[in-house]
């Protein structure tokens, strides 16, 4: 007899994962390595390890460990918010009509509202290991950030956040949520650095982006003393620490019997599909599994949709190693589209290259359209969620009405990111009107493509 | 042997409480019934059916039936954000270095941020059962409105919400979660009704109140057709539907052997506390435990610590039923304290009585020492709480301390009521140091006192 499901699957504590999945270890086409941009050599374990913390560095450079432990006291701090819920969408099914049965991976319930406190307490777990001082980072949406500064109040570390000015000024709270966590945040672009003044001088008035603002936090890391940088999203080991949404994920499915014909989550740099899709993603490379995998980006920043497969820079100042990715060129700067998390201009390697190898499909919605799906979701689910977390909705709900009109009963399993409540300046705009939509012309983005490096391998 | 305590106890969907558990129904001395203000008279089920739903005007007068079946369709509802997690705070308890043992039963997850949403959807429920358009209410906080507004919208009902005017004006993204949902927000008191007009006319520039609020809802419910008015606190009915909180609580402590020592919980209206200690009061009241048991209020709106127990309007503007509890007068105003939810002239009839038996304590606690309490708490224990939360985590704190003193194992139990991701305003005048305390004179409190009608029984 078949178990009936629930609406919200909670693991126990005992079965949280003990190991995260190291994806590359499945692929038989590894992701390109991260490349010195002076030499045009792969990155070493010592270039790496003066702007990254030394075992993060190791995690970075791991292609064939296919699982690695999670040390204990990581494991502890899981337990304040974890195991997450994998939730029945039983509401969204009826509202909506369908056959289709829809899962999400609900990865908000934590005060940094969003998945990225996964990576966030590894991170810092290993800073504090190495005997640091503390730790810069970016934030977009300023997830991330707060994510990190409560990892750090954690540690007892020291927190220098650069926020995304565009972020920064649509989102005065969480600047207050991670003050409360004792954490030190500065509108990007700014005058603090090199690189900031740089781009200030050059494009003034600009909103900022994720890629100026990694160039500040990671000139701030190498030249203090004691500090290193630490990032959110794009690096191999944000993924690796990710994975622990998908194992949840797949154990709760299993314990179930369910299996998901398609896999749906939104890609700003690709850490929260990378953690959603792992396990999913090592059965289809072993052969074992044939899932259909989406990622979804906005219209106004489609790095994978649109974007060129190169060697490019991670960040706008040029300061990062260079990464093979969907680029849009490090010097795209989208428009001030709300989804501050999706705003970067390119995309983990490692996507990048299972995309590549068709693997994975990619769509890019429209801000507009996003709203709509995300306030529908809010009214059944009961959960207001973040607008880029909104971006999967959007498209469970395109994928899910496709079923209604096939009849197919196809299960749908999307990632719910984060929640909304530090978002309602874009609610606010969406329900007055005052949303628009940006599309980038070709030519806007040629300008981008014309400042990707000619790399000769 | 003993089970290991995990860091979260949830119970499974099947484990969810049926009944709602009716305190009462256990009480020997009940609560003093509430009178028309006219005739001196009780209540009839006829007067308290022009401004309230049917069956909840029922639940409101039964005080005889021990427990009462909760609908399906709630039942359901409850299912997607329910069953709440008991938390162990352990990492709370390492940073005080205290023998005591600490759990907390957390219902912020949930997008209203609070457990409002418990009665929320009941209301809803069986103003819909009624046929009716819409509802009204007020809300302080904001936390009310919001769930009222999730429970309206999943219901397809109208929802006209009152909110104190010093809470609109902090809270500005409330209105916005509220607009989500679909409902009406209106800033009180108001020109919209005659009592927020004579309000505003003998009052000018006042920051509102409760008091104020419920008065404008009740005079629209009634002069509208097809609306009732509901009510998120205070009444027999709001703390019955609240009984699930504690019902939960004691059905996970039970399942690991865990048997409180002291309860605590923050008490504006009474509702948080009243359901948190329904299964527990029910034993000490048949004499089988005796816990100790400590409702906490904002030194501000002492009305347990300082007010008197007597019969007196619910509302500012005179509009409701008489009710005997502690209050210090419907015409006084609080200052803007910050904890919108506490800044209530009374105190539910059932706690009244309950404290007046002496069954519980209570506590005023200063408002900095709150937020330091929930910045504490903040940063061990991973959840930003709601300031009216961080009352009783002050007390939980204060108690746990005591424990470090004495060497007693204690097992303290509190209510983490909500979020506080909408009251960063009140944070960030906390970390900039301009939060104020404010604790009534004598003379203030007479005022209030001047006003409490003289009622000859």
């Amino acid at each position: 007899m078949k178990k009936q499901i629930p609406y919200k699957i909670y693991l126990s504590e005992k079965e949280l994962p003990k190991k995260w999945l190291n994806i590359r270890a499945f692929m038989g086409n590894k992701p390109a390595p991260l490349l010195n941009p002076a030499t045009q050599k792969p990155m070493t374990e010592a270039e790496l390890s003066t702007v990254f913390c030394s075992e993060l560095v190791r995690q970075e450079l791991d292609e064939t460990t296919p699982y690695i432990e999670i040390p204990q006291k990581i494991r502890d701090f899981y337990k304040m918010y974890r195991p997450a819920p994998l939730v029945r969408a039983y509401c969204l099914e009826k509202a909506l009509g369908t056959p289709a049965k829809i899962y999400y991976k609900f990865e908000g319930n934590n005060t940094s509202g969003s998945h990225k406190l996964n990576s966030a307490i590894a991170q810092a777990y290993y800073a504090k290991k190495q005997g640091l001082k503390g730790v810069t980072t970016e934030t977009g949406a300023g997830q991330w950030g707060t994510a990190l500064s409560m990892a750090c109040s954690y540690f007892g570390l020291d927190c220098k956040v650069f926020m995304v000015k565009c972020s920064y000024e649509q989102k005065p709270f969480r600047r207050e949520v991670m003050r409360t966590y004792g954490a030190n945040v500065t509108p990007s672009p700014s005058n603090l650095t090199n690189v900031g003044r740089k781009i200030l001088e050059e494009f003034p008035g600009t909103t900022g982006s994720l890629g100026c603002a990694i160039s500040e936090a990671v000139e701030v890391a190498v030249s203090s003393y004691g500090y290193r940088y630490v990032l959110g999203s794009v690096l191999n080991q944000v993924l690796l620490h990710q994975s622990i949404i998908g194992l949840e994920t797949k154990t709760a499915m299993d314990k179930y019997g369910i299996k998901p014909d398609v896999i749906i989550g939104c890609a700003g740099g690709g850490s929260n599909l990378g953690g959603l899709i792992a396990p999913f993603m090592a059965e289809k490379l072993q052969g074992k599994e044939n899932y259909q995998m989406i990622a979804v980006e906005p219209a106004s920043c489609p790095s994978l949709t649109r974007g060129k497969y190169a060697y490019d820079f991670c960040d706008t100042g040029k300061v990062c190693p260079l990464a093979k990715m969907y680029t849009l060129g490090s010097g795209f700067i989208p428009s001030a589209n709300h989804a501050g998390g999706l705003r970067y201009h390119g995309m983990t390697t490692t996507l990048s290259e299972l995309y590549h190898q068709g693997l994975m499909e990619a769509r890019a919605v429209e801000q507009t359209e996003v709203f709509k799906a995300a306030e529908q979701f809010a009214r059944v689910e009961g959960i207001l969620p973040a607008p880029e977390s909104s971006h999967a909705i959007k498209v469970a709900i395109d994928e899910a009405i496709k079923c209604k009109e096939t009849g197919e009963e196809r299960t749908i399993l999307f990632g719910l990111t984060g929640t909304g409540y530090f978002d309602m300046v874009a609610y606010e705009n969406f329900h007055d009107g005052k949303m628009t939509d940006y599309i980038p012309t070709d030519a806007d983005l040629q300008k981008g493509f014309d400042g990707i490096p000619k790399i000769n391998l």
